[in-house]
C-alpha cells in the first residue's frame, strides 16, 4: 500500500494551483499558444537579507524534463468535471518543450534581477508555474539563510541537524542540499546524504545515554562501536559533570588505541561552558578533542560565539536555518514579460512587473569584486552594456545562461560540489558591506537604458488595455 | 527516469538522522532492545500562540504501516560503510511493531502535554523519531497558524492558495490538509484537492488578463468558459477601472444568462477598495457578486478587514500561512520517557522532560467547555484524577488513545471532514481569553500528584546517572 508521504513523478503536474489549469483551458479553447516569456525573481529582498544565493534549478530542471500527466492524473482531473475531453486529450500528451534560461545555482543575486525565464508556448510556460516556484523558491531561500551562518562562523565546521524541524520531508532534503551548497560541510540527513552525495554526520542523542544506567557506560559503549563518529553529548544531566565523564572514557579508551572525536555542547550558555569544557579536555591531555555545539543556533548566536572567542570548532545548525525563521519565504514572483513578441507589464500598486525577455549582467573591477549589477533586454550584448557601468569595468558577464531546450536540460550539468566551491569563490569577491548579517547595505542593481525605454513605453501602452 | 522530487516509500526510512542509525546499531549490537517509551510533545508554545492544533497523525500512521529497508536502501546504507553485516541484516527484516498512542487530529492542546507516545522495542522506536517529528511538527505547526485566520475571519470563507510559496511539495500537500482541517473551505492545490478530497478553488492569475490585448475581453472570455470559477481578478492595471470593467461584463453576460460568482481585490488598500467595489457592484446591480481579497494576508491583517467592516466575503491566504511567518517552527521534541520500566528523563538547563508513560486529561464544566488540562501517568483513571481538578469537572476525559497496534493503524479512522467538524465544535467551546491573537492568556496546564511525586523521586536518581 502506497504511503501518503510518497511524491511519484506522475504526481508532479497535479502539484499545481487549480487556476493554472482553468486558464489552461481556457487558452486550448481560445487558441491562445503562442510564444510567452515568463520571468521569475524576488520583487524585495528580506529584512536583514544583503543578498540571496540561487539554488534548485538542478531539481527543477529534472522535473521538468518528467513532467507529464498520467492516465491516473487525467482522471483525477475528469472528475473535477471542469474540462472537456479536447482539453483532457491535449494534457494526456503534455511535454513541457520551453526554452529556460536561468542563472545556474550558487550565483549570488539580488532583487528583481531575474533568477529565470522560461520562454515558449503559453500554456506550457503557465502551467509549470506553482512547481517552479515553490522548488526555486525554497532552494535558494535555505541556500541564503545557510550563506548567513557560513559567513558567521568564519571556517568553523557548520553542520545540518534539521531534517526534524523541517516543514517536510522535501523540505529536509532541500535544506540538506541548499545548505551544503552554501558552504556547510555536512548533514545528518541520511537521504539527502546518499541521494546527493553530501557527508554525513551524526552524534548522539540524549536518550542514548538515558537508556543506561550510567552516563560514563554510555560513552564508553559509544565510542568503543563507532571511534569515528564518537562525538558525546554531554548535557543530558549536569554538562560539567558530563564533559568530565567524556574525558574519563577517553582517557581510559585511549589505552585502546580508540579516539574520542568530540563532545557535543547543546544546551545552557555555550560561551561559558565551551571555555570550561576545552579547559577540562586540555587538562586530561585531551588537546585533540574537539567541542561541537548545538542547540537553537542561527547565524546571529555563531557569530557571538565566535566573537567571544568561544573555543567551539564546529557547529550543528537545525531549526532556524531549515525554516530560515528570520525570513520564510521569499517574494519570488513568476510573471508575464512578453505574449505574442510583444513585451507585458502589470502596474498594480507595489506589484508592478519588468516587461521584456530580459537578460542580466554584472560589471568586475580590477581585482575580481563585483560592484554592480545591470538588468537589460535578452537581445542586449555584454559588450554595449559595458559602456553604461560606472565606474567602468574590467569584464562584464550576462549571467543567465541556456538551461534546457527541446525538453532537455542542456550539456553538462554542474555537480553541486562544483555550484558550492563556486559559490564560495564568489562569495569571497562580494564587499563585506554586502554581507553584513544586521543592516547589509543594498547592491546596486540599475536597469539598462534599453529597458528603463522599455518600461516607459509599456506604462503607457496599459491605459489601453483597461478601455 | 525518476525525477528528484519523487519520494518513494521505500525511501522513507533513509530519511532519518544519521544517528538514529548509529544509535540502533549500537542497541543492537549490545542487545539493548527491550521496551521503552518515546513522548512527542512541544516544549513551550509559539509566541502569540494560545493553543496548538493536532495534525499529521494520519499520514503519519500510514509511513509506519509501510516503514522498510528496501534492498536500495540497504545497499546505501551498506556503502557508508559504517554499519556491520548484522546489523543490516536485521534493518532488511525492520517493521514497526511499536504501540502508538495519541491525540487525534484536530485536537486542541498546549505546552508539554503529549501529542503522542510510542511504546516498544527500543530500536524501533528510536528509528522513526526523525519522520514523526517532521511529520507531526509541520502538520500541527500549519493546523495552528491557519486556525487563527478562520477565528480572525468570524464566519467568512478562506481558502488556501499557499502551494507557490510552502517549503517543498510535502509542505504545500500538507498546508491544504492542515489549513482545511482547521476550518478553510478549501485550496488550490490541486494534488491535495484529489488526494483528500478537499474542494478546489481557483480564481485566475494576472497573466491571464496580460495575454489579452484588452482586460474587458479577458474577463469576458473567463465567465464565459468557466462560470462557476469566475472570480475576475481586477488589480493588473488600475483597481478601479477593473471593477468597473468586470461589472460591465457581468452585466453584459447576465443577458447570456451566465453570472460572474466574485471579483478578486489582490493589491493596495484592501478595506478601502473593497468598499468601492461593493459600491460600483452595487450600483450595476451585482448584488450577487461576490469580493475575494488576497495579497499578504495573514490573521492580523483578516481580524482588521474584518473590524473595520470590509464588505469582503471570502479571503485567499497564501505565505503567512503556509509557512507559519510568525513562528515558522515548533519547540517540539521526542524524548524518552521509559525503558526497561523505569522512568527515564534529562535534566538540562530548560530543556527537562517529563518521565514515564503518560496520559493527560480534560476537564469540562456544565456547558461542555473545558477549562483545565492535567498531565498523569498512563495509569492514571480518569475517575481518580477528576478529584484533582479545582473547581470540580462535571467530565473529565483522556485524551491520548491507541492508534497503532500490531504493525496497524486501529479500527476505523477518522476523515479529515470529521475531524475538521470536531476541531470547530472544540474550538468554541475554548474560552475567548485563550484564542486572542496577540496575547492570549495561559491556558491551565497541571501535573498529577502521581506525576508531580515521580518527577521529584526521579530528578534525585539522576544525580547517581553520572557517578
Amino acid at each position: 500500500m502506497p504511503t501518503d508521504l510518497r511524491l511519484e513523478p506522475r504526481d508532479l503536474p497535479l502539484l499545481t494551483d487549480l487556476y493554472e489549469l482553468t486558464m489552461a483551458a481556457s487558452y486550448f479553447q481560445l487558441g491562445f499558444n503562442e510564444p510567452a516569456c515568463f520571468t521569475l525573481s524576488v520583487r524585495r529582498l528580506p529584512p536583514q537579507r544583503g543578498f540571496l544565493v540561487a539554488a534548485g534549478l538542478e531539481r527543477t530542471l529534472e522535473a521538468l524534463e518528467d513532467f507529464q500527466f498520467s492516465q491516473a492524473a487525467i482522471d483525477s482531473l475528469e472528475a473535477l468535471k471542469l474540462f472537456t475531453p479536447e482539453f483532457l486529450h491535449y494534457l494526456s500528451s503534455f511535454r513541457f518543450t520551453c526554452e529556460v534560461d536561468a542563472i545556474p545555482e550558487g550565483t549570488i543575486f539580488f532583487a528583481e534581477e531575474p533568477i529565470l525565464e522560461v520562454s515558449g508556448p503559453l500554456i506550457e510556460a503557465q502551467i509549470v508555474e506553482s512547481l517552479i516556484m515553490n522548488q526555486i523558491g525554497l532552494a535558494t531561500l535555505i541556500a541564503s539563510k545557510a550563506a548567513r551562518s557560513v559567513l558567521a562562523a568564519r571556517g568553523r565546521r557548520l553542520v545540518d541537524f534539521g531534517l526534524r524541524r523541517s516543514q517536510g520531508v522535501d523540505a529536509g532534503l532541500v535544506a540538506a542540499r541548499s545548505s551544503y551548497l552554501a558552504g556547510f560541510v555536512g548533514t545528518s540527513n541520511v537521504l539527502a546524504g546518499c541521494r546527493y552525495g553530501i557527508p554525513l554526520y551524526g552524534t548522539m542523542a540524549h536518550s542514548y545515554v538515558m537508556v543506561h544506567e550510567r552516563e560514563r557506560e554510555a560513552f564508553e559503549h559509544f565510542v568503543e562501536l563507532f571511534p569515528r563518529l564518537s562525538t558525546l553529548v554531554v548535557d543530558t544531566y549536569d554538562t560539567i559533570r558530563g564533559v568530565e565523564n567524556a574525558a574519563l572514557v577517553a582517557r581510559n579508551l585511549r589505552n585502546k588505541g580508540l579516539k574520542l572525536q568530540a563532545v557535543r555542547l547543546d544546551s545552557g550558555n555555550l560561551a561559558d561552558l565551551s571555555i570550561r569544557a576545552r579547559r577540562i579536555l586540555d587538562q586530561n591531555g585531551l588537546q585533540d578533542v574537539s567541542i561541537f555545539a548545538s542547540g537553537n543556533l542561527d547565524e546571529y548566536r555563531i557569530r557571538d560565539l565566535v566573537r567571544a572567542g568561544a573555543p567551539i570548532d564546529a557547529f550543528g545548525v537545525g531549526t532556524a536555518m531549515v525554516v530560515s525563521a528570520d525570513a520564510p519565504s521569499l517574494d519570488l514572483v513568476y510573471k508575464l514579460a512578453e505574449y505574442r513578441g510583444i513585451p507585458r507589464l502589470k502596474t498594480s500598486a507595489n506589484k508592478a512587473t519588468l516587461p521584456g525577455r530580459k537578460q542580466w549582467f554584472r560589471a568586475f573591477n580590477s581585482s575580481g569584486g563585483f560592484y554592480c549589477d545591470m538588468i537589460g533586454l535578452a537581445d542586449e550584448g555584454a559588450a554595449t552594456v559595458a559602456r553604461e557601468f560606472r565606474p567602468p569595468p574590467v569584464e562584464v558577464l550576462p549571467m543567465m545562461q541556456p538551461q534546457f531546450r527541446q525538453n532537455r536540460r542542456l550539456g553538462s550539468r554542474p555537480s553541486l560540489a562544483e555550484s558550492r566551491e563556486r559559490l564560495l569563490e564568489s562569495m569571497a569577491k562580494l564587499e563585506q558591506r554586502y554581507k553584513d548579517l544586521d543592516k547589509p547595505a543594498a547592491y546596486p542593481v540599475k536597469y539598462t537604458a534599453a529597458l528603463n525605454a522599455m518600461l516607459i513605453n509599456e506604462r503607457m501602452r496599459t491605459e489601453r488595455r483597461q478601455s
